[in-house]
């Protein structure tokens, strides 16, 4: 029996880190399909993400966790197992706007996510669903307002155990989640920022842009931690504008970006080639 | 006879300003080689360049100016006519980094800034001269400290208006000008700061890039006023990065950046090709 | 009352062009609203777009056409006159690949084409009517196969009368039109290729481009000619790619290339800002 | 004692591939700095560059080399071990144009190419001796004209072979290569094409690129090989241009993608970041 498992660590280097490592997929009898490690000169840091077939008969899961964790003791390693066997399953939340989310399904139901799940969509809004019912997914109307936020919240934590959901993506989401939900899902939602972060966070970047005269716009997928627009960055892109371009068409035109950025980060996610380190992300591509 | 004219316009849109714009260049028996005009709907604002070949016989640069001068009472309008008689010259100022120097000189020399002249090179470093020997060009050296700062700005104007200079460029150099002579070199200082700005502001932009987790670096020329790095910017350009690049690379591929954008934005401005309006640019490319 | 018209103009430049279609705008107490006009010094040749409005109590659409055609004569120059009275309606052909069409009616939904309507779905596979009843416009399904391929066009060109169609945008439709609907379609059908034309013409090339080692890849949208891959480009884009990318991988990148070059070429086609010129296309951004 | 050694690989994946090659460094006691390997499931290929300290006291360089050469028998696999004790040395062959020659000889006063050396320029125009005399490297100026082709190269034998050459840099020579030297030098010349690859092969790209209507131009630096404009990819990189661009524009924006292609090329080839294969080349960034 075999079963694929991605390793994700990062620490101090020092001599023998790999030696061990690899001394562990030899005794797993192991066929490593990918393997990427690096160390940083300047901060003498280690980063490795590694792929592999184990011989669930020579060693399983549970023992290899057991070796990573005194490996861990040992070199003081941070590490990350996944283990292929069952999918993560994606809730979308969401408010008007439909770019990201159609990005999103139609991308897992081209195969581009698979074998993980888009589970289901939680928005404020009724309109999506026409939309889920035609990717043929759940959704979860969850009014919010002013008034009923611990409500709504607590709302959506029900529909979250209930669909065994491990990751959130906030496809254009325009509420706040509360510090607790957060805290609580650190490293397990992506948001999708309508800028080149960190110039201009916060509230209509766009026309943020126009006034500031920038000659590129970008938009930017990120961890959501406490502070707004400061979580770790995954994955940017940009695009160049004009002057013929008003408020209107770097609206437009960032939208081609927000969908690519946010449909990337996620697969990258969900592919385990983030590790997330000191508030920034190292990616395996 | 015949002269070419540049004409730069910017102003609240208002019917009539384009017929009368065109039968200035009708009246002056002009051929228009460019033109390119635009009304942003958002702002009510109209730009404007355009390029003609003037027929002096019929309407002299002196005349066209009387003409604009009744226009811009007229429409509001604000104009820019550069009549290309006389070449424009600039001044590099530079501290110790050799690339974006290297490169508007070899440009020159390979005549992608022809008419225009680069006239000289001045820095508080003495190893320009055997650069600029070898570009034969002049070269100043005017020794710059906290003690003499303004002793050396005053030698540095003695300098700029003895070779006549329309254009100064700083080409990473790393001393503030005084506002004075900020002020009175409003929209004719160019800098180049290593970030893509409004991003990463002040020192050390790398670093800053590199704590942040960017994806993506960047360039940005702009011309320089009173406050640091928020005057208008001219052009911007980006690279991808990855956690392979220590910060030492960041530094080695801005360097690409930094020339490019540097050179592409004194060859808009040499080219009038750059319009300002209310600290941004509009770029008639 | 008024209308708003775009005028695209090419010939050889000669003195005068201007000052007489200026002459026109002003005799149809018009206000611009942008124009773009170049000469290209190489080729002699005079290119212009010109968008404005139109006083129709002054000056009628038809007699604007009698004063352009006047000039045609006299410059022997090319022009194309749309009057903005009525939207350009649009067919989409398409076989099994989803990722244009969603992109596509996605942006139509979204309001990116107003006025403009994407008016049908014509494909030889019938899953489409699913997509159609969702983004609510009609699905034609008309079976295409080695025996009935005349039928079948003679089908679709009942389709496209009745439908009062425009322009066609072949969405990844893998099916030949007939060189008798290409000619008398001319100018006026986009189709999508996936490689950076002319690198990669046919069939397959994706797996080329694996083969060829390049680093990257690109999409071209153009307009359909008899000889295949060879018609006019309207757009391209790229964007990099490693050896960790397989073939399917080329293929997944591609999609998010293909549905935007070819979603922006038909904007740009829409918004009347081609010019087909001697098997180029001029685009006036 | 320790070395820092670099191994690329490549052959058909099999397993227990990366278990020999770790044990390898484990018995050299061995730290790895970086580390990158891919197992290709389309072709069945694998891929790998390792880069570690080899301790010499433990396994020298010779014995690693035994070791490999006993695995490249076991597994079938191909292999480059590069021991990082003596510089490579590049001749830099150019004709006229002064961007890519400039361009390297800059990197590397700056660093950028340490511990590697731009040896020697030979070119077919004198005028080289100012700029190798500025940047303090010798010139050989060997004429090449119809008559004396099999002279000149038998000159440039006798340079390369004075000079301890290993690598060729044509930096924009004009002059075709003897079907023998290119043979000899196999994987060591590397060329910079002034297009993207593979469109536009052969002479005049840019003019071709205008013809033809591109909207994005390229260029390309790649291995020399028998055929023209055939050679395994090394780098390539693109830039927008518009029908503003005339051919001489494309020259002008070409210059700058030219000349940092080639560098990164050179750049790629000198840190043993590209492995052939097939005729494309895998490269490890």
């Amino acid at each position: 029996m075999s079963t694929q498992v991605t390793l994700l660590v990062n620490c101090h280097d020092r001599t023998g880190i790999v030696a061990a490592l690899s001394d562990l997929v030899a005794r797993s009898n192991g066929n490593i399909l990918d393997a990427d490690q690096h160390s940083e000169e300047e901060s003498g840091l280690f980063f490795m993400r590694m792929q592999w077939v184990l011989d669930t008969d020579t060693l399983d899961a549970s023992g290899l966790r057991q070796a990573l964790d005194a490996l861990a003791e040992r070199f003081g390693l941070h590490y990350e197992l996944h283990v292929h066997d069952a999918p993560t399953r994606v809730a979308i939340f969401c408010s008007t706007a439909p770019h990201c989310v159609y990005d999103l399904l139609l991308k897992e139901r081209m195969g581009e996510f698979a074998p993980h799940v888009m589970a289901c969509v939680i928005s404020n809004h009724p309109q999506w669903q026409d939309v889920c019912d035609h990717f043929r997914l759940p959704f979860y109307h969850v009014s919010v307002n002013a008034e009923n936020k611990a409500a709504a919240e607590a709302r959506q934590r029900e529909i979250l155990a209930a669909e065994d959901i491990d990751l959130i993506v906030l496809a254009r989401y325009m509420q706040i989640l509360s510090p607790e939900l957060v805290a609580e899902w650190k490293g397990r939602i992506i948001n999708i920022h309508h800028s080149f972060l960190p110039a201009f966070v916060g509230a209509r970047p766009y026309h943020q842009a126009k006034d500031r005269g920038v000659k590129i716009i970008g938009a930017t997928a990120h961890y959501v931690t406490a502070e707004l627009d400061q979580g770790p960055i995954i994955e940017q892109d940009v695009t160049r504008v004009t002057h013929r371009d008003e408020v209107s068409d770097l609206v437009r035109k960032g939208r081609d970006l927000e969908r690519q950025v946010l449909s990337r980060a996620v697969g990258l996610h969900l592919d385990r080639r983030v590790l997330e380190c000191n508030n920034r992300t190292i990616i395996f591509r």
